[in-house]
């Protein structure tokens, strides 16, 4: 099977297979123990058994979990020093000092004013420095200039936690850098942990403590930014903390992500992300999350290059490419949503909503046009809108006249509304099998009937696990069904817009879905290098482009099926060579960096006797003189049968490192650049998800009567090229900084898939 | 010039080229006088000097201008009769003759109560029938359940309108579709004018009087669905009309579109349409309010097969192809949106906004991450954010900290707002000549800047004529910054989510480059058959698919290149066909009905002897009696050089009538379906556009080395199709309903197009 032409491994079963190929390249076992030099770190041997290790790494020296900070103290510190207090009327210190005070107060925590000179602030006592402070506090809030001396004094004392507000630090440039990389190495050398620089008070605020279930967490990487997902508690959504990271000198979002995903009271964390401090920290915390079945809804700035510039000078972080952060989010079930509108929506119905009991939507109105309008974004959308069965319809039609269609959408017309038909009517949707949600767009509000609607709604939500919408569509909203009838809810998720109901009623589905079938793809990613590992590291040579022949050697090394080829000096052995590799042949000029041979006219193809291969090798010595090329050979090929032409390729992503990118090949990949990215370690169902990803997908299934391709092949390349990219990529001196296999030719189903064409360059 | 192979007309300038293409076929001068057989109507030679005239009618028989009718004393009439008036509690009609009472009182019209058997109807005097009506009325309000017997008589008197509420017409089916002819018929021989049937009271609303400046007309064919755009009143937007149009009996949404256009008071007519009645009519009201510079802002249900259906069961009416429609409305700028929140925002600023001074958008917030996220969202839906100049900045940092970018977006960080540095900020980038357009993003409400800020905003706005937006992002919306000082001005445009705000801002820049630009397709109709027209129409065979020669034959005559071919009938003929058609050839079997050619083996390429035509002749003949095919003959073609492989057709649509089709060839038409669609008369402008929409379209320009593609060429063939579509398509019997050229090779600048293969079906 190993080594062989086709590079399949039909005969394993695809659970084993995920990322697992690698251990069964080229049949010799496989490699444990000291990670050879090219991988980056020791390989995680000692958790072999697979049980979670805080320290195990996968086989490119990236850690395998999650690290769970604990952060109780942080937001519900029994003690806490104030660096900065002031009680002086119109410093900013002493509104922070106040609100701080206040804060204490209502959650039962000491609080100690810290000041140079004064004896009190608003009549507690105060110490000159923290070394003077009476007890180790949980908490310092340090609202100096300079933050670095505190921290540093801080990290000799038992503090757990500062939080630095001070700004001019990443976020301002070079210098701002250097700062805040001192801020970094005090701490991580310390017990403590710190919040900031660059932050606020929010995880401080006045949370409303009256209301019930479960409750948003909010991250946020600006203040201001947060505020309307923190006014949702004056809609009546809970929410339980506000983690505002600023510059994430050490505490980052990726840290508050895995502590909210193991609080019970959280039932989906809302984040607003300009950057990453660092991209494998944020995908082990979502996936995290993820295994817990919690939502994470996060707003990524980066969309276009105007956001990512302006984001990176607001914290100071990566932004990364933003098709890669879009796909690594997918990867890990994060809901990505433009605006805040969407934040606070979809976070709120995530957070609240029972899992669905089916995947149908009913859509339920008082008005044919408003069914119709909403039914159409909902199926543009993706929902499923189930045809009723014919005896429900009739169930319905017992209570709504036989004119109007009650098949889903269901009009009722208006009239039943305003009696005991209503509830009814209500109750028959939710009991349908079927229908998983409701949902009633209440567009314009009419009092004699939306105030009843919206209490039947509200009642028959209470009485159901199943999930009830309303849109209160009013411009207006200050309505009494509205703020009082369907706020007070908390089994009732309300929108203002047909969209966001629509996109979030999307993402709570897709988000049950994802997780009911979540496997992690850590749990399954290598931790010791492939048999492959040595000969594709021999192969590599430092800041070049490696020729084709080599290239493609690098490909055979991981079981990747190359044309039968050799590399000639002479036009005699390029005979030899067309004799063995077997007429009809394509030659090729071959030389490190050297890219568009065709451009040249440095290929040679359908050559049928020696005689051509002979001038052939001639004609392709004296382009390359002319040019001023210096060959290592020529390389004669064997002709390949045609099929689907697809690339396949490793980059490099600022903030997630190796990158793996399939696409349709040729015109379509130049012109569309239809392709699809994925952070490894992911999977054999995450390939096949981007193979549908393509828009031209349809040309592996055969179109024009052409036979469907090889799709196991290929989606086995992309396997066999992430383990590359595993194993030997990155940004590092003499790392695979580049592949692009192109073509990649994917015969028709059962006849493999071939690199006909490769470009490697090393860093 | 004419006749060339090349088919362009590079010496026509470009202006008079626009449609007119035809006049200058064949070289054989216009056709004027009597239109002949298959054009659908007399020409319109009557008035040629372009003048504007009511019953103009183009080549195809569709009228060139919108019908206006004076609507004015349906909105505000002097007298209405109220047939079927009551008084007696507990009747829905007795609810509706209080509402119009009331109405009535305020409007100043006299009240006529029309019931069989009541004296009076709340204390005004009751006659039995409209035929006992004290005075000829302007309007009556039907609420009868079968309003034709009254519509009937009313024809008789001078009434002016009628409104009839009564459901259960082409909503409901066949019968009902029936009963509505009769209405429709009744209405068409009489003056009197028909709303509904199948609406309501809404044109009767108590709208806000005090508000002041340009209005929103609203028309939507759902009460329900109108609600929250007659809402923004209570926000302080004036609304001056509202068409509920229902089934569209008689006035449609064309009729209203038309005559709001024409209102002096209206600012933008919104409209909510579930389907059209006459696709023609809407576009020519379209184009009316384009050249009035009256943005139209439209929800159309029938994104989805689900929406389309639902939408056609509610009003009955067609929603036609989604993509036809969308194509449709851009032709003539109506905007599109989604939702009714989108309606609302976008026809609101619409309605009020001046004419942008630049096109440049500058985004100025209180916080970093605020500008970063709004400037992601607004550069990615393409707004301009021009950088601001050096000396701008300097200016800004004047009062903002020199940390702080002010380049565009502009982060003030907050604390220059709080004071007199706050108005200067906003009158400075307001004062900046590339700024058209001043966005402020308030994510959260903090009342000690923001309710400053709101009112700088204000103020400033007052004092400009640039749009200042708003976003007001807190989802509570009851804030007095909000409700008291945003919404008390009509100077600033407020809105809840940046999404809406970009939009609105986008459609708003959009709207007045459209318009600036205008020039109506209708007027540069041809009105007369070209000289192409009576070669074409002889070739068309009703209920037949033309054979590929024929089809071919059409295309010449509308002077489209063709490849020289014979249609021979032996062997010997083929190769005396080669020899004048010349080496090498490409043989095809020809017959009518005959499609998919290749996937018998029924064509032959690249043959390069008379003995390989002889052998092919015999291989084809053969082929074709094994298959039970009746040749009409053999093909043989000249050998085309390649070029970029288009598609370009003719198909019908039930709402359009005849469009025209151009795409990318090859994988990419069928895999992608990568094809931009219009509805005739359209110019050479629109031409250009279909082609930059095409998501292949940088093909034209050359990939991979090869030569640009004559893309005059292809513009020329697009126009070309045009004119056969307006002279010689449509769905009745014997018309071109189908035309498919497929390939149409573009060949290198400079070389034409020329048209490889086409398929055509007559009805």
């Amino acid at each position: 099977m190993l080594g062989s032409t086709h590079g399949t491994l039909t005969t394993t079963p695809r659970s084993a297979r995920v990322l697992a190929c690698g251990e069964q390249l080229s049949g010799v076992g496989v490699v444990h123990g000291q990670a050879p030099g090219g991988v980056r770190s020791g390989t995680g041997g000692a958790d072999a058994d697979g049980t979670a290790d805080a320290v195990a790494l996968d086989v490119s020296g990236r850690p395998l979990h999650a690290a769970v900070p604990d952060l109780d103290r942080l937001f519900r510190p029994e003690s806490v020093a104030v660096v900065g207090a002031s009680d002086a009327e119109g410093r900013p210190n002493t509104g922070i000092t106040r609100q701080l005070l206040s804060w204490s107060e209502r959650v039962g925590a000491r609080l100690h004013p810290v000041h140079p000179t004064r004896e009190t602030v608003f009549g507690l006592p105060c110490v000159p420095s923290v070394a003077d402070l009476p007890e180790p506090v949980d908490l310092a809030v340090l609202l100096v200039a300079d933050p670095l001396p505190v921290v540093g004094q801080l990290a000799d004392t038992k503090t757990r936690f500062a939080v630095a507000f001070a700004s001019g630090f990443a976020e301002t440039g070079e210098d701002g850098a250097a700062a805040q990389a001192k801020l970094a190495e005090v701490t991580a050398r310390s017990g403590l942990r710190l919040l900031g620089p660059n932050t606020n008070l929010n995880a401080f605020e006045r949370f409303r403590d009256d209301l019930e279930g479960p409750a948003i967490a909010l991250i946020t990487q600006s203040g201001h930014q947060g505020r309307p997902v923190f006014a949702l508690q004056e809609l009546g959504i809970r929410l339980s903390h506000w983690a505002p990271t600023g510059n994430e000198a050490d505490l980052e979002t990726a840290d508050f992500i895995s502590y909210f995903a193991s609080r019970p009271e959280v039932g989906a964390i809302a984040a607003y992300v300009e950057g990453l401090k660092d991209g494998r920290a944020f995908l082990l915390a979502a996936d995290r999350a993820a295994r817990e079945g919690v939502p994470v809804v996060a707003v990524k700035v980066g969309r276009t290059e105007t956001g990512a510039r302006t984001a990176a000078s607001h914290t100071g972080k990566l932004t990364g490419a933003d098709a890669t952060v879009d796909a690594a989010m997918r990867q890990y079930g994060v809901i990505r949503v433009n605006g805040l509108d969407e934040l606070q929506d979809t976070s709120a119905l995530l957070a609240r909503a029972r899992p669905p009991q089916a995947d149908g939507v009913a859509v339920y109105a008082i008005s044919g046009g408003t069914g119709a309008h909403f039914s159409d974004l909902a199926t543009a959308e993706g929902l499923t809108l189930p045809t009723l069965s014919e005896e429900k319809q009739a169930e319905l039609h017992q209570w709504i006249p036989d004119y109007l269609s009650v098949a889903n959408p269901i009009d009722n017309g208006g009239h039943p509304v305003g009696d005991w038909r209503g509830r009814k009517i209500i109750d028959a949707i939710l009991a349908d099998p079927e229908v998983g949600v409701l949902i009633c767009p209440i567009t314009g509000p009419f009092p004699p009937m939306s105030d009843k609607l919206a209490q039947d709604l509200v009642d028959a939500a209470e009485a159901t696990g199943k999930l009830v919408c309303v849109v209160w569509g009013s411009p207006v909203g200050t309505e009494d069904a509205y703020r009082k009838t369907l706020l007070g809810s908390s089994r009732v998720a309300t929108f203002r817009t047909f969209a966001n109901c629509v996109g979030a009623v999307r993402a709570y589905l897709g988000h049950h879905r994802f997780t009911r079938d979540y496997r992690s793809p850590f749990a399954e990613a290598p931790r010791t290098p492939s048999p492959s590992f040595r000969k594709g590291e021999a192969l590599l040579r430092p800041d070049q482009q490696l020729s084709e022949h080599s290239a493609k050697q690098l490909l055979r090394a991981y079981g990747i099926r190359v044309p039968r080829e050799k590399l000639v000096t002479s036009a005699a052995g390029a005979v030899r060579a067309a004799a063995q590799v077997g007429y009809p042949v394509v030659m090729k000029a071959s030389a490190p960096q050297l890219a568009h041979k065709s451009d040249y006219g440095l290929v040679k193809v359908g050559l049928t006797s020696a005689s051509q291969v002979r001038e052939s090798y001639r004609e392709l010595a004296e382009i390359a003189r002319a040019e001023g090329i210096e060959l290592d050979g020529v390389l004669v090929c064997q002709m390949v049968d045609p099929g689907v032409e697809m690339v396949v390729g490793i980059a490099q992503d600022d903030l997630f490192g190796p990158t793996v990118t399939v696409g349709l090949g040729g015109v379509l990949v130049e012109v569309l650049r239809d392709s699809a990215v994925r952070v490894p370690p992911f999977g054999e169902d995450q390939t096949r998800d981007m193979l549908a990803e393509l828009r031209g997908s349809a040309l592996l299934d055969g179109v024009r009567g052409r036979p469907p391709a090889d799709v196991d092949a290929l989606v086995e390349v992309v396997l066999r090229v992430q383990r590359m990219a595993l194993e030997l990529s990155g940004n590092g001196p003499g790392q695979l900084a580049e592949l692009d296999i192109n073509p990649l030719v994917v015969l028709p189903r059962g006849q493999g898939a071939v690199a006909l064409d490769a470009l490697a360059v090393c860093g």
